[in-house]
């Protein structure tokens, strides 16, 4: 159920320790906002030199209150933040909010001296945030403990930086974007992400969490959290380049994840991952839409009156991921019936000049458009809004003009009416977004916005993933009967524990003399393979003979093998058909974040060159393995090239959920590559395997 | 030297044939704006029932103006066009700019009027822009002759999009950005875009030139023009989508060329190719920018006041193509003396709260990072501009605002002065890009964005190709001398015709029978090569036969391939050492548009999964061809991967030339690849050629 901030959003009373008339001070833009909402509960300044501070009398300790208090907001010089605790948890304390840095991020002994306050608070059976942020503001309680003010609205903004949640707040007004929460991260010493997904989760008035971090903590954990949010989860977070991934390994040390890792947990966990707060704003903006539910499909119908725009759009559109097919003809036929003959009724569909004369042809396009079943969504695009704009728009003068703005107002209500009937989303971008038509529209939810690029991105966020269905990581395939923890990571001891969970392997048998491997031949019929195995220097070279025909050939390889390596075991084992199948490599490593991660790609030098592999959480179910084959680049190879036959790719997907879910299974576990998983029209099987422990 | 347009954008009089005062009439428009130069030139209009217009006597003809007239726009009911040509060339006009519409966009009937209006002006010396366009204005003459009024400035704009237009223009206000001229290509039947790009080149106002074309005419003219231009060239189009793709095809018919086309002329000729109307205005305000000359070096310093700007700045420069190089031991050093210690100074560069204490700091920092060595460019990012900002910016009071507003607009004066030092560019990604410091710095000619990625699109715009450095398409290799067109395009031919130019293929001898077999064998050593000649229906299967051991071998092919495929004729060769080698495929089309287009790529089954290709206008010389190859996702390939040996790119790249070459010097081949052309450690060989001619 997580973990209840109730004293932390809602608190009873407030202290803000450190307040100050100082405007240098931190504790002065705190104490500030705090006392905007002093009716609502009791505000209490500290400060040790006791007199006033914002005009009115300050406590010279948390003690000379005389009262309890809820929520202590501690902003003191860092030498005296642990007495300050000190004093809150005495005076009942159950929540705090530690301004102060000079802890875990300025090294070891800070580390330390957090650990040891965490302690305390944990201990006292309160909460802390922070220490090193910038405070909280909780919109829906009047909460105002931040130096910046947060215009009231629906998103629950969690960031790790000031700046970041100050752009945010900025570029979100134009869109009539605002805010339930704000809380800086700070080190998360103790109130985490998690923690604060989950309970933005339950929060009714919160209608979307945004997040910017670059330390997730237990990144596992807020995987789970967003996926389990039943609300959209957006974020905005750094690492994708070799600089901003250098600075922050010197910042967090060893335990950064890569970029691939955290778009895997989000695709997964059905979180809107994005680049720049520019992005963040358009994703809220379309998340937040009012326009009726999001939809799943992405067939998008692109709308304009003007070809050029009607043609960047659709590029914008595909940019954005999202499908522009061309319209059906029982739909051409009824645009055609509403439009003039030179308009254009493909996809883009192009009023080509109708709009002008007939402001209503807009409404009556958007209108067919919606009611087509090819079409999942509409990106409207141009000029639309220029009619009812003040400057009058192109061409017309005060007569025309007024005409047309009403025209076109109209056409903006009969807009509204029709995406009411119909969950399907609508955008628009113009170049007049602010005109009284385009505000009808976005004053009925209906993003409207000034860029193409910013539109498509928009409606991808409206048909994706985020926009409904179980996500991935929610969809966790059974995990194997517990078969005890893997303690031979020998190669016949994982072979066994895959094998056990229903990997298929060829008949193979481990063996250390002529004896064994005689015996072993006569089990099953070659041609053979022969492996060297428990070698500590392991030889890239010489150490596996493929493709011996018969016993003789099988001896022949050991005698020379065994003399040049000495191997202490080999394994026989009966070759598989290589001659029309394809090699996948499936391999899972435990990040120290996100915990079992699996990565799928072709086999061979390909994986090496072309880094043709794509990432999920693990374990991995069989229908998001297939996925993720069928989105590689050399994805055609599996459907059968230049005469070859197509491979059974469920069969390896299915294999590729038993590994995924073994490696899952066994935490310690730290590496588990199958390589290569032959995959041929017939099915899957493990040709070799290997596991480190961790 | 290109067409004479002085009567177009400088003519001594106009007149305006359909001038209306009907507001719903594009002659309204036009009118109205073409007398607000009246003083400049003498203004006529003319409409066929007299009177008044604009409150003004029209005449009702252009003969009833009773003086020569040098301009005439002409904006009539499609079929009095021809009629109104005719009045103005009879009243001496020597540029003529079509509005009407209904002629080669209509479908043949309209192509063939169009023609013979054409015909007609250019016959009477005359020059004619459209039909089918929304007029022209040039704010260097006080020429006003379209509906929309462009505020003056260094930007000529060719647009094929009145709305697209409109919007560059709306949004280019923010950015201070102006226009020397506006042209509204419409057909393109007389005065083409590569005429105007010529005209722009030579005018010397225009500082940049901003396209917006769906169809590029001759499209090598124009990027030659572009490459030739010696100011940037901004190219918007569409076509890279499906969909976009399908639309441009159902108005062009056939003559669409591909995105991959597009964007290699633009490479070669330095022309900057952008994607939307938004990312235009961005590289229009970066290349326009009056601070110092650009680089050509991409290596960029990220200099912020927050780690989350710094790092979300560093993956956006990387995502725009940028290098951030962790800075030097020596410049961290220095910037070190300047800084804080909790500064980050290896890059990003994050003044980590110092700005707020200490504003200069900013101008230390830009000082120290201009001054590396190792750094190209700069770009700043986060909250600089919000201590002079209106609202007080973070934490700010009346009082400490007002003391750091000071600072902050000093800083940004001394980074104006360091900036005036070097050639090296700054952009500013600010929240508060209309605060007084960031108005001294984009005053100064910086540019100043709100948007990081924004920025990082500007920053790329001033480091790139197009900021210098002789394009590609200039530097055309010499081409082979004149061997006569190629008229035996059978395989032998084609070997012929580009082991002359300096192709090396190994030796080979068509044959026709078992003694010329025979014959051929006693020339050159095995194992050989068989390949089938000349069959109508090629096939796949069967035509060519390898490692062919010796004579018997080679003659035992032979006749299994004769009794099975009866070819006219067949070629002996010698077969090439395969083993340590990469299998290249190298293509050159001709594109309606561009001309001879070069295709290189990893040949074999990766060409087709992967499409892993790269594209220039041919002939490539060597070192581009290099650079191409380098290009390559599977370019680890050519450095040896597993052991394999590292091939010779310049050998590869030479010959590329000399095909390249070899189809650009002979129009009549329609199609010419090479595939495979075998590059090993020692050089490289051509084992397969085809030609088609056109």
């Amino acid at each position: 159920m997580g973990r209840d901030l109730t004293a932390l959003f809602d608190p009873g009373s407030v202290a803000v320790v450190g307040a100050s008339d100082d405007p240098a001070k931190y504790g002065h833009a705190v104490a500030s906002q705090a006392l905007r909402a002093d009716g609502r509960r009791p505000v209490h300044l500290v400060n040790r030199r006791g007199g006033t501070v914002l005009g009115r009398p300050a406590a010279p300790s948390l003690a000379a209150i005389g009262e309890p208090v809820e929520l202590v907001v501690i902003s003191v010089p860092g030498d005296g933040f642990e007495a300050a605790v000190e004093d809150a948890l005495a005076c009942g304390a159950k929540a705090i909010v530690g301004i102060t840095a000079g802890f875990a991020e300025a090294g070891p002994a800070g580390l330390a001296r957090q650990r040891a306050v965490v302690a305390r608070v944990q201990e006292a059976g309160a909460v802390l945030v922070g220490p090193n942020c910038l405070g909280i503001a909780d919109n829906t309680t009047e909460l105002y403990l931040a130096s910046d003010r947060f215009a009231p609205g629906g998103v629950a903004l969690l960031s790790q930086s000031g700046n970041l949640a100050l752009e945010l707040q900025l570029r979100g007004a134009p869109h009539g974007l605002g805010f339930s929460r704000f809380v800086s991260l700070g080190n998360q010493a103790d109130v985490t992400l998690v923690d604060l997904v989950e309970d933005c989760a339950r929060h009714e008035p919160t209608t979307a969490i945004a997040v910017y971090a670059e330390d997730f903590g237990d990144g596992r954990a807020f995987a789970r959290a967003a996926a389990a949010a039943g609300k959209p989860v957006v974020l905005l977070t750094a690492g994708r380049g070799s600089a901003s991934a250098r600075s922050a390994q010197s910042h967090t040390g060893a335990l950064t994840t890569s970029a691939d890792v955290v778009a895997a947990a989000c695709r997964d966990a059905g979180v809107e991952l994005v680049r720049t707060p520019r992005e963040m704003t358009v994703v809220l903006a379309a998340v937040s839409a009012r326009s009726g539910p999001r939809t799943q499909g992405d067939r998008t119908a692109v709308f304009t009156d003007g070809g050029g725009h009607g043609a960047i759009a659709a590029d914008a559109a595909e940019d954005a991921g999202l499908d522009v097919p061309e319209l059906g003809a029982a739909t051409q036929e009824r645009l055609r019936t509403v439009l003039w003959r030179q308009s254009a009724v493909g996809n883009p569909v192009d009023l080509a000049g109708m709009g002008e004369q007939q402001p209503l042809s807009y409404a009556d396009t958007v209108a067919e458009l919606l009611a087509a079943d090819e079409v999942d969504a509409v990106l409207m695009t141009g000029y639309f809004g220029g009619y009812a704009a003040s400057d009058g728009g192109l061409g017309g003068g005060p007569a025309g003009g007024s005409v047309l703005a009403e025209g076109e107002t109209r056409a903006a209500e009969k807009i509204v009416t029709h995406l009411a009937a119909t969950p399907k989303p609508l955008v628009v971008q113009s170049m007049y977004p602010q005109s009284p038509s385009c505000r009808v529209l976005s004053e009925a939810g209906i993003p409207v916005f000034a860029a193409t690029e910013d539109a498509a991105r928009a409606l991808s966020a409206m048909t994706g993933r985020a926009a409904g269905g179980a996500p991935a990581v929610l969809a966790v395939p059974a995990l194997p009967a517990a078969a005890g923890p893997l303690r031979d990571a020998g190669y016949h001891g994982v072979r066994g524990l895959l094998g056990a969970a229903g990997v298929p392997f060829p008949a193979a048998r481990e063996i250390t003399d002529e004896a064994g491997l005689l015996a072993a031949a006569a089990e099953f019929d070659g041609p053979y393979v022969l492996k060297a195995l428990h070698l500590l220097h392991k030889s890239d070279a010489g150490g596996v003979a493929l493709r011996l025909a018969d016993r003789d050939a099988l001896l022949a390889a050991y005698r020379d093998m065994h003399a040049r390596l000495g191997a202490p075991a080999y394994s026989v084992e009966a070759m598989a058909d290589l001659s029309d199948g394809i090699e996948l490599i499936v391999g899972v490593n435990r990040d120290p974040r996100f915990g079992p991660v699996a990565m799928v790609g072709l086999g061979g030098v390909l994986t090496e060159t072309l880094r043709d592999v794509a990432f999920a959480l693990a374990p991995v179910p069989a229908r998001r393995a297939e996925e993720l084959l069928r989105g590689l680049r050399t994805a055609a190879l599996l459907a059968g090239v230049r005469g070859r036959p197509t491979v059974d790719v469920a069969a390896a997907a299915a294999v590729i959920e038993r590994i995924t879910a073994v490696a899952a299974a066994h935490p310690e576990i730290a590496e588990l590559e199958v390589n290569p998983l032959l995959v041929r029209p017939g099915g899957a099987l493990a040709l070799d395997a290997r596991a480190v422990l961790g």
